[in-house]
């Protein structure tokens, strides 16, 4: 696909797009407003643009007189891009460049982290747990009838230098067939120990030789998700990759709700079952997608929070709500994933995530070994930011944590018109500086219905930025827009009127929606403060940040650092992972000495809970403004607003 | 109780015994011959004894006229000795003192070798696989928050030096609640390793201090019956056994026809769900006896030969009886005992004895290990007599192993009047040296109905050595007595004719059976023979010889020897373990040194397999006579022999 420049007037900027892309979108990151508020529909004919040179695809509307399109009007959001091109964008009332240019910066978003396998290989770190290893056997006669077991211990001794060899009832019930239908030739699969002195256990045998049909599967199991990976082990390749709602979701939205549920009277055994049901949907997925034979799947690897994980292994997680919040265990044993539900053959494995305590779960710690930060000397700063927040601070040599709980704002919760990240939720904002009319964008680009999590932080980011709302989240009342206004004794700023969205009723952003905010931003920043200080840390000293969630992969990184979600810092040095609990799940599933490392990881991942950390109080009283009490630790904001002032 | 001395005439010989003991018993173990075929009913009325001096109860019957009693004269199978009597043989021919004494030598069986507990526990070796500890935690608080499992951990590492522990899933499920309702007072119940350098593996935890209730099954799964026990691991006592005939035998009398049975289709899975009833049905009468809580019993110690191990854990035997004879396995990995079916906790353990060869299974090495006779200087022959016979030699530096199939005489097969031991077997013989009327005795002391297996050999021995038989086998057709007969054309001896029997024929040994008898009883000795060439030894060698399996307790040493089923060697040296495989079994379930020994024991039992030996054919031949072609084998009954010819 070949390239385009837009060049914008009278702002005089340009961007290099993609052919075919949204002009509007274009414009966005650009950063250059048009009023715009349907979400791209077309409907409130608000983004007229005129095309000043070369030519443009699509555009025209019946929001646009026969008249204006002859003159080269277009709609902005209907526009595609498909060669060089200038635009003009009406500005309506008379205003200079330099107000223009008082857009906020560029949208920016971390640079993504792949999953490192390359370096793995260099590293001769490719080897998963589970290995297949072919075997000829020489057939049992007068001289030497040594016991079937014995005979395959001794080949694999003597020609394959294994030791300390441990069989299962099951593989002892299948050998003597399985030697003999294949004339002694035959696989075993074993799996690896996590402790070098441990034993290698057979967990399957089969005729011939299958060592190019072995497969793990990577399953994250997340709180409103679950996700998994069908993972070739003689490649490395991610077959197929699916996922689906938790069924646990009907249960309780969040943790701390299903594990009140699972406090009632066969709850825990509802909830193992309903989890277990998504695992087995999710399953079937990825078998049928990569048409492996579920046969040669030898590992599940399953990440999860502390909650989902014990309420996946059906332990009483009652504990992990109530003071001093312990939970059962960090280490689990490796298990028969058939024997907890999963559909499955009865030899493959499950492992299980180790987690560290209450809220930091084995998703978290998956993550630490994904994203290798465990292996690495620079100082690197890991958040997990949703419902709960997790923060992990450290390098090879050391790690620290803590959880802290943000509520549900970021995930749509306590924010009047907020949704999960869905079909018509606003995802991306815009304001003019100078009439504050705003331009939305929505997922899918159809009417807006509601504001998902990244559209939030935009939304307060340029809002606080342009001077819509001050330092502790409240409307600015004298700008004469009639956006702003007073309803029902709140305060609120109209993000779309009724007839632009997809019901009755104006789209708004309240003061109580964005005091929820400042408090969900300022319990992150101030957990990020109090776990550098407990190590002895500032944040300059951090050389790298991670981002993990499905939340980070959307977020605005130059928006977060101006409403202080996120400490400001140079952007490059921000990445994001992704699903790091599905990442670290399938680096283990491919890497033995993760399964092996996560054990002393986990061990000296130091966790720090912040209600019995005394500062973590001032410093999140500190947090609740915005950016921050202390405007000097965001020096490119502070520039900002003092250019603007001028 | 008292005792009495007997004084029999006109052979002069005296015998003490307790009060109450029936005459013609005592007459028997004094080598007295008294004529008696109706096993002890008194209704054939020949074993009319005169009382000289002093007197006895009962013995008066419809059979002795008034003026008989009054004289004196009682049916010895009915008296009852109360005090030292002098007893009359009535001789019916004229013959001297000499010819009376020709008896053979008085019944001689084993001395029993019990199970050596007190030696175990001189040696510090009564640490049984499973052990209970008892822990007071202290309970989590805000600045102590580690996980349930951790804190139990730490606690063991620190305070009880234990080391390397796992914990299974179902423990840990348990653990927070059993934590929390008893004020983190709790009980451990731990397996300890095989290998010294194993894991520790807490399979269950207790509210409280349950360290005294601790228990432990072991099980001898034998091809006809089944016997468990139930032992306290806190005292070393067996609290209650029972036994039961194996459900299989419904499938098949020996091994043979049950792993034909097996290869049918569903047949494994049948046999193994029939043979876990029985186990059922005797677990059910031993924790009803004992009164144990099956909660409390944590391991069940499993022995058996190779084919009911298999056929237990439902591993195809289809190899065990084809050439080459592979067995699947030697070793098993310990299970969770629920899982195969048994009627026990999820926690409890399966141990299996493990296996040398496909004819030298569980049980034998369980005898070898109940026995002690792996950790002993002397040179130790082990048998285990039945359809196979099972030969160990050896000591505490060397063992070495082989199984010969001696058929089914000794367990009634293949022999015309042939019976298992059940009540009115013969299972004592004796016979007039004159007139060749013979002395039975039937278990139940009832009317006979057959032969068991030591009756059978009694019998024959006393027949050689009387000259009623020669060293063939085959009867002396001169002797004049109608019982020698010739009847569809082979030659018999009637026992009991038919108004003596339970039914209304004869009850005849003929010379078929006696060959029969002269094979199985070839087979054993050669093997013995032949095992003791291998390894390079001859049987003067031997310092003692232990006899296992039901049929040890019952066999007259001296009649064995005469038969030359054994070798002659000094009755003191021999001795009878009973149930090997059981007390094996029982002995592990208390020494967790005996499963860490019986790994190494197993893997020095060098196995012989006889079709593979070609000296085996040679020494057979040559004992397919009575006592053997070689007499000077057997010198005391060379001496004996020649003093009879004088």
């Amino acid at each position: 696909m070949s390239e385009c420049t837009i060049t914008f007037l009278p702002h005089e900027r340009t961007i290099t797009v993609s052919e075919g892309e949204s002009l509007i979108r274009a414009a966005l990151q650009a950063g250059v407003h048009i009023n715009a508020s349907c979400g791209g529909e077309g409907v409130c004919g608000k983004c007229r643009v005129l095309i000043e040179k070369g030519s443009v695809s699509e555009g025209i509307s019946e929001r646009l007189s026969k008249e204006d399109v002859d003159k080269g009007y277009r709609l902005a959001c209907l526009v595609k891009v498909i060669e060089d091109v200038t635009i003009r964008i009406p500005v309506e009332s008379s205003m200079d460049k330099s107000v223009m240019n008082l857009q906020t910066t560029p949208r920016r978003t971390a640079s993504i982290q792949q999953m490192d396998f390359e370096s793995l290989k260099e590293e001769g770190l490719f080897i998963p747990p589970v290995e297949k290893i072919f075997l000829t056997l020489s057939p049992p006669n007068p001289q030497n009838n040594m016991p079937d077991v014995t005979r395959l211990i001794e080949y694999l001794k003597l020609e394959a230098n294994e030791h300390k060899l441990e069989l299962t009832l099951p593989v002892i019930r299948k050998l003597p067939g399985t030697m003999r239908e294949s004339d002694f030739q035959l696989t075993v699969t074993m799996i690896r120990p996590v402790r070098s002195d441990g034993k290698n256990l057979i967990i399957n045998v089969q005729s011939g030789d299958t060592t190019k049909a072995n497969y793990a599967v990577a399953m994250d199991i997340g709180t409103t998700t679950i996700y998994g990976q069908l993972i070739d082990l003689s490649t490395g390749e991610c077959l197929a990759e699916a996922g689906d709602f938790n069924g646990q979701i009907s249960y309780g939205e969040d943790v701390i709700t299903r594990i009140i549920y699972a406090e009632k009277p066969g709850g825990l055994e509802k909830l193992q079952e309903v989890v277990v049901g998504t695992i087995n949907s999710v399953l079937e997925k990825i078998v049928r997608q990569s048409k492996v034979d579920r046969e040669d799947i030898s590992t599940i690897t399953f990440s999860g929070n502390t909650t989902m994980t014990q309420l996946f292994l059906q332990i009483d997680p009652r504990n992990i709500r109530r003071a001093p919040y312990v939970p059962t265990a960090t280490l689990y044993p490796p298990f028969a994933a058939a024997t907890v539900g999963v559909d499955i053959n009865e030899h493959a494995i499950a492992l299980i995530y180790p987690q560290v305590s209450s809220f930091v779960g084995g998703d978290i710690v998956a993550g630490v070994m994904g994203s290798g930060m465990y292996r690495k000397e620079e100082l690197t700063l890991f958040l997990d930011i949703g419902t709960n927040a997790e923060l992990v601070v450290g390098n090879k040599d050391w790690l620290a944590c803590t959880a802290c709980s943000a509520g549900p704002a970021f995930e749509g919760g306590g924010i009047e018109f907020g949704m999960r990240a869905a079909k018509g939720a606003i995802e991306d904002f815009s304001l003019d500086p100078v009439t504050f009319e705003p331009m939305i964008f929505t997922i899918g680009d159809v009417r807006p219905k509601g504001i998902c999590g990244s559209g939030l932080i935009t939304m307060a980011a340029v809002m606080f930025e342009m001077g819509l709302i001050n330092n502790r989240g409240k409307f600015n009342r004298d700008l004469g827009t009639p956006r702003v206004r007073k309803s029902n004794y709140v305060w609120e700023y109209v993000i779309a009127w009724k007839d632009e969205t997809q019901f009755d009723r104006d789209i708004v952003l309240t003061e109580p929606d964005l005091d929820n905010l400042i408090r969900a931003k300022g319990a992150i920043y101030s957990g990020c403060m109090t776990l550098l200080e407990e190590v002895g840390l500032s944040l300059d000293m951090v050389e790298h940040i991670i981002l993990a969630g499905g939340f980070g992969s959307y977020i605005d990184l130059e928006k977060a650092m101006v409403l202080g979600l996120l400490p400001e810092v140079d952007p490059e040095r921000v990445t994001f992972i992704g699903n790091g609990s599905l990442m670290g799940a399938r680096m283990s599933s491919l890497t033995n000495r993760i399964r092996q490392d996560v054990v002393s990881v986990t061990q000296r991942m130091t966790n720090f809970e912040l209600s019995e950390t005394p500062s973590y109080m001032d410093n999140y009283i500190a947090a609740m403004f915005l950016p921050h009490t202390e405007i000097e630790k965001f020096p490119r904001l502070q520039a900002r607003m003092k250019a603007r002032g001028k």
